[in-house]
């Protein structure tokens, strides 16, 4: 145990929240020092775990008083850092705010912990036929706070949105131990300052969000999905953009380079159908109720991607073959990990200016001596940069590619996108948020910030300073 | 013209600014004293009209430098009092901004001036085979200004959403003359605080709002309606749920009282398929691109509707009878005004707890002795519940009914709901608002609103007063 004032009144608060678990040892909190970003390591002075969220609010009400900073983390799976403990302070992890309080099925709606993993609410609402459709690549471990809090989106975002759009109302606990609900369980709320919207997508900044009540719709039944290899980046984004504005309606549409695909099969030891001369791949799914629509919708969008001059277009004969393509999309991310140390970068722009962008890293590239593979969400405009360090020296890796990096947000925000599209700013994006907000935008943020945490004890040491 | 210091002022700005037309003479802003709220009038000092953005920053600049209240005006259709000028000050007009400033066919986005009409950025969206499915009653002539700062609904939100689901980026004139633009062009954002959502359903208190990125679709070529009648309300509630939770979508689900469908078919002097024993109908409206899949949609909920009791199911049978079936649906809110003075509440709760509000209202009603007309959106749960004056004295409308409205709001509030669906607190629902938010609420509304507007210059005397 760190001998500081702060791990001292950190072990005060222990005492007296007997019922509540803390981690003080170097070694217990060592765990808690990452997440999914990069090669981070930053270990807390000591992990709470609340049950409840009278239990976060005595947490917080004691460390408003003694001015301890508090991080607050869901499953550890961001990818931008945001929930790392850099600097002295209590992470007060979600892990055990796990309940589903709720499932209402006349009105379609879940109330959750927090702490719940995605998956988890899935299955819970798919076992009375219901669904709750954001899916990040993490959603087997990721919680659902985590997700509120970057504002997590996932595949099927085309057809069904991010998570904010499925956000009704949230339990937040305030830094001075205050228990709010931000809205109401309505499907349409206009009723002062949107604090539910404002939550989403705060990165712990603002309030420790307790509970969800979140939306759910009937669960499709159906899903078919279909593989399309392009030689041409060009050919492939022109293909998805023509499928969009047709009356097909697929649930997702991603892309991945071939580099990104070849190292996911390796990896995962799985079959993919692959084309020699492919630069790229699309795969689509469609999801529904009549197995007969789904075929009707997978042949017009063949039709589309034939005119597009796709190289080869495979429908998925069965689920087996489905999962086993969703399986070697997910797993680009982890795998690509494993190969080199990494940067990933949550570009995103207009949906057409995503050829452009490809373009341009792969230019950026070349000229800073950098291998990235690619991957995304087409249907979104929200590309998946991944940078290998490779044998890049350290020097380099820390002080050039960072410029390399400036060039490519640089992009995105001349052709109208920005930053992150689904990962958040956390630590890794903070220092490229002036390429896209000014002065205006920070004295706002730093106003907002000012009025729901003036001690500035929430997630510091992030992109507010 | 108003003899006052600020009434001088603004005729100083009007000399400064010669390009920009301003009313100040009695008569002429008459007209800008009084929205579609009730009976209220506030004359304002002046009236001016931008045509740029950089005529509403010249404009904020000047009025921050001399504190002058500013109240920004879109069409004048709102239903909470919002844009009135309730102290002196200039009203900015927005009717002036009014260009589509693009029509992004490879994005399905457009970039809109706030002051254009929703119909008519439906209109061209629509011959280039798009699609903006916001749809508030006042389509005809209410601004997309005016719905962002209202979060506007209407019916095919249940299908479609509201307006808060379609806008991805907006360009804002902060107090200051400050020109920001909130997030990006693009589907996904995870950049910092959500400003653009927190704009959203703002009312004029934070910004003016002076052009708007927002989310397209494509259109929809196939529409069909279907009137169902009900003896009993309970019936009619569990249709509605038991049709959201089948696989069928429709893409509106609107309720009508009885009494409501009456005085809308005698003023409008248009048909509809009443039946002498039902209280209450429900008119469905399917869209999309097979006329044999909303047909197969139309039978599937013929007979669920039928398995609740339904007394008559009619599907219309041309575009002729479904246009007028919709302008009797339209045409309710304006029709039940002719009637008598009335207030309007835009009652919002789970979907489920629609039968018991409306019974609880009827309740009300009678222990006060009001008549009341009730309609609105089904799939919502969002309950427009007009309150009729007819006989009752001046003293009894302004000092009893705004006790039965609170117990009304103190019911929807117990099951879940708020105060206001889609038409905002402004200065009407402004006295109910603590009824669902409490001091810590306040507390941070105040705090955006110093960050915003630290001169509170910017539509005060509403509901943060």
């Amino acid at each position: 145990m760190k001998d500081s004032q702060i791990a001292q009144a950190i072990s005060q608060l222990a005492n007296e929240l007997r019922g509540v678990e803390f981690l003080f040892s170097s070694q217990e909190v060592s765990e808690y020092g990452s997440d999914y970003t990069e090669d981070l390591y930053f270990p807390p002075t000591a992990v709470c775990f609340p049950t409840t969220t009278q239990e976060v609010s005595l947490v917080m009400k004691f460390c408003f008083d003694h001015n301890i900073s508090v991080f607050t983390r869901g499953a550890g799976t961001g990818l931008s850092g945001a929930c790392l403990s850099v600097s002295e302070g209590l992470v007060l992890s979600t892990k055990k705010l796990n309940r589903i309080v709720n499932i209402d099925t006349q009105n379609l709606t879940a109330t959750v912990e927090s702490g719940v993993v995605n998956a988890h609410l899935k299955e819970a609402v798919e076992a009375v036929g219901l669904y709750y459709p954001p899916d990040p690549a993490s959603q087997g471990s990721c919680s659902i706070g985590g997700n509120l809090a970057h504002g997590a989106g996932g595949p099927r975002a085309v057809k069904y949105g991010i998570t904010r759009d499925y956000v009704l109302n949230l339990e937040v606990v305030l830094p001075n131990g205050q228990i709010i609900w931000t809205g109401a369980n309505t499907l349409k709320n206009s009723t002062g300052f949107s604090l539910t919207h404002l939550m989403v997508g705060s990165e712990g900044m603002l309030g420790i969000i307790t509970q969800a009540v979140l939306k759910l719709i009937p669960k499709p039944t159906q899903e078919l999905l279909m593989v399309a290899a392009f030689a041409d980046l060009s050919d492939c984004a022109r293909a998805v953009n023509q499928v969009l504005l047709s009356k097909y309606k697929p649930c997702a549409i991603e892309l991945m380079e071939k580099s990104g695909v070849e190292i996911s099969m390796v990896a995962t030891q799985t079959a993919f159908p692959t084309h020699p001369s492919a630069e790229a791949y699309l795969l689509f799914a469609f999801d529904g109720f009549e197995g007969e629509d789904l075929f009707a919708q997978a042949e017009g969008i063949f039709g589309i991607l034939d005119n597009h001059n796709a190289l080869d277009i495979l429908p998925s004969p069965n689920a087996d073959t489905s999962a086993a393509w969703w399986k070697v999309r997910r797993a680009i991310g982890e795998t690509v990990k494993q190969v080199s140390p990494y940067k990933e970068e949550d570009t995103v722009v207009p949906r057409s200016a995503m050829p452009g962008l490809l373009k341009k890293v792969k230019e950026i590239g070349d000229q800073y001596g950098f291998q990235s593979v690619c991957y995304g969400h087409a249907g979104d405009g929200n590309l998946h940069v991944n940078i290998l360090k490779n044998d890049l020296s350290d020097e380099y890796w820390h002080h050039e590619i960072p410029k390399a990096i400036t060039e490519i947000f640089e992009y995105c925000k001349s052709v109208g996108g920005t930053i992150s599209g689904e990962h958040g700013i956390g630590l890794v994006q903070a220092p490229y948020l002036p390429i896209v907000m000014g002065d205006a935008h920070f004295q706002l943020f730093r106003g907002i910030k000012e009025t729901f945490d003036p001690k500035r004890i929430l997630n510091p040491g992030k992109w507010l300073g």
